[in-house]
């Protein structure tokens, strides 16, 4: 159930690899973190508190650490038996990296027939774009989200979040959790997962591209309006602006109510949506010194009460106080050792019984390599040799449950 | 393997649950979408063909139809002997409904043991705002997305996709297939998977919710900037803005080689991310003259060359067109019989050997009632009169395979 026992090798870095493995082990995987002997770089990124980035430590909850030095021949050696045991290797280098390290998807299949590979980058495995360099802001570029995202007369405009790196962890995930789906791990035959940045953002293009490929014309930035429907967005209140999404003529009806206007209802110049998308504006005149009567809060009680999505523009920290987002502990307080409580995203998945569970905090750099190697049948003398090679870095395991 | 025979009953419209049951539909399950009699109102939605909508054609692939009437006592008893042979049964309607209808989460574990259940809904399963109705930009709103989202010195902004929709249904999809991977039918007991609209765009706030909870300041929205990076952003050339990436002190370095700019690697006033994050339009005023010196391909093809992840900002069509997302299928085409070709995105996941696969094209309305029907055992005579009593709707089916 889950994937509980499920043994992944994880050689990403960054967002999009350690996001993918991240979800694999908040549902009960095994994730074994490969490091270069200087770490993840994400280690040196973000704010943090008592010498821990509290970046790494989200994306890094629930995952043991070996510190490994796959650029010498014995590190590499290593990564081999543990690919030999393992179930799914995950790994974000540029495509085409990990062949020249001897581990082509022939050359892994050999090692191990029952392994699941999950590759993650830029533009995928092939074709003409494979080999180019990316990040999450080329591919918001390259897959049309930023040609709808940002106000009509502005540039267009990239997501506040890297959403491609996001995107594409998740579709990583779901990749390697369906093809593990319905099987035991005897019927399992070795199996190859290939997502890319750019593709991820693509898939989401949804009426964006059904329209465009149906009509052939370029759908249109057109900022907090919604393309498809009227009125739709923020609307000053006595204090702060509030968001209404009435998407439908049934819940303009109902909106229409709750603002006191049912005149509007059979209001030749608004009464099919096609007319208010045609002069937003004039819709927006009538509705707009309405919602100038009252704060922010009381609007929204009073149109959820009459059937009208509403609520607030909460700023992060909003977000994190809100009753809402608490009781569904969607922020969490996990210990962390010598570094300190850290405050982390909760779990966006919630299944009972066999939930999303912390088992333990972002580790050190190295912090499980002698126990993982020792649970390969490394001896002692062969781990205190690579200790002192060099090929293995990192503090010394104390813990013993690999 | 992946999701071949698994039976998921589809009671979700719009988009977050077609969405997340079309991922389980190319993953290889069995997806019967139960529609009202007058269908999902996608159907009349976006832009069309030969009396087809794509937008319902992409959400709705590889699923098949009934058309029930679930206000009718028997309708309700329909549905009921589906469940009972089912694997999975996912939904989104707003938080309670199901329970309204008999069909709590007690209930249709008393109905099928080995049920998973999945809930998708604006604000989750529970706490003080579930009973609230959501939409998508309600979800943006609340959740800080859009709090980060847009430029410096306007409003908060939406995304131009409707992210939350898509991201929930990516979550329920992964938390679907995460809970039945590594686990026989025999082994499964019932597990109920609950997903909210906001919940998953908080998880995707990344180092904004871990710098603000650090740091316990708000982020800012910084438009085509960076929040931790400089330069960065859309640079003029001579025909059309490139977007530039360079990450890391590493990459700035290349950036600088390739515009014929090393002097600056030392220079005093850029030799740190934090003295060019200070004063960022000093650095872009350094650089930006030179790519204004030749056109966007020129300088992707140089700046990819030296190393820098360097791409066009392309519209819709642009990317249809794009010979990498030709060569990845990320645009299909899918027969639809009277309806002929439809256009649509391809799949984001690539997997080998079993990869997705396009098995049929979106159902026409109670396509497949029939069949369905006659597979739990009704006879043709109880088929004929749930028709003619309005219970079961839409065209008689004539394939057989379910």
């Amino acid at each position: 159930m889950s994937l509980k026992g499920i043994q992944v090798i994880d050689l990403t870095r960054i967002i999009s690899g350690p996001f993918c493995t991240q979800l694999l082990a908040d549902f009960g995987a095994d994730v074994i973190k490969i490091e270069t002997p200087s770490g993840d770089p994400l280690r040196q990124q973000g704010r943090g508190r008592n010498g821990l980035s509290w970046y790494f430590a989200g994306y890094n909850r629930n995952k043991m650490s070996v510190a490994l030095d796959l650029r010498s021949k014995e590190g590499l050696e290593v990564l081999r038996d543990m690919i030999r045991g393992a179930d799914v290797l995950v790994e974000n280098y540029r495509a085409g990296v990990l062949s020249k390290m001897g581990l082509s998807d022939a050359a892994l299949e050999e090692l191990n027939p029952k392994l699941l590979v999950c590759h993650i980058s830029g533009f995928g495995a092939d074709g003409p774009y494979a080999q180019r360099p990316s990040f999450d802001f080329i591919a918001q570029a390259m897959s049309g989200f930023m040609s709808v995202n940002g106000n009509r007369d502005d540039d267009p405009l990239r997501s506040g979040l890297p959403v491609s790196d996001l995107v594409a962890g998740l579709y990583a995930a779901l990749g390697i959790s369906a093809t593990l789906a319905n099987s035991t791990r005897e019927e399992r035959r070795f199996q190859s997962v290939d997502v890319g940045l750019t593709d991820s953002l693509i898939s989401l293009l949804s009426y964006m591209a059904s329209d465009t490929l149906a009509a052939g014309s370029p759908p249109e930035r057109s900022g907090n309006d919604h393309p498809l429907v009227a009125p739709y967005g923020l609307f000053q209140t006595t204090d702060k602006p509030i968001a209404i999404a009435p998407s439908n003529d049934m819940i303009y009806a109902r909106l229409l109510k709750v603002l006191g206007r049912e005149d509007l209802l059979n209001d030749p110049r608004f009464d099919t949506n096609e007319k208010r998308m045609a002069d937003r504006a004039a819709i927006r005149a009538e509705i707009e010194p309405i919602f100038l009567t009252d704060s922010c809060a009381a609007w929204i009680e009073r149109l959820n009460e009459g059937g009208v999505p509403a609520g607030p523009v909460m700023s992060v920290p909003d977000v994190f106080r809100d009753p809402q987002v608490q009781h569904r502990e969607m922020v969490v307080d996990v210990p962390h050792g010598e570094h300190g409580n850290v405050r982390m995203l909760g779990f966006p998945v919630k299944v009972k019984p066999d939930g999303c569970e912390m088992r333990r905090p972002a580790p050190e750099l190295g912090e499980h390599g002698d126990a993982v190697l020792r649970a390969l049948g490394y001896s002692d003398e062969r781990i205190a040799e690579l200790h002192a090679s060099g090929v293995l870095a990192g503090k010394a395991e104390t813990e013993s449950g690999v």
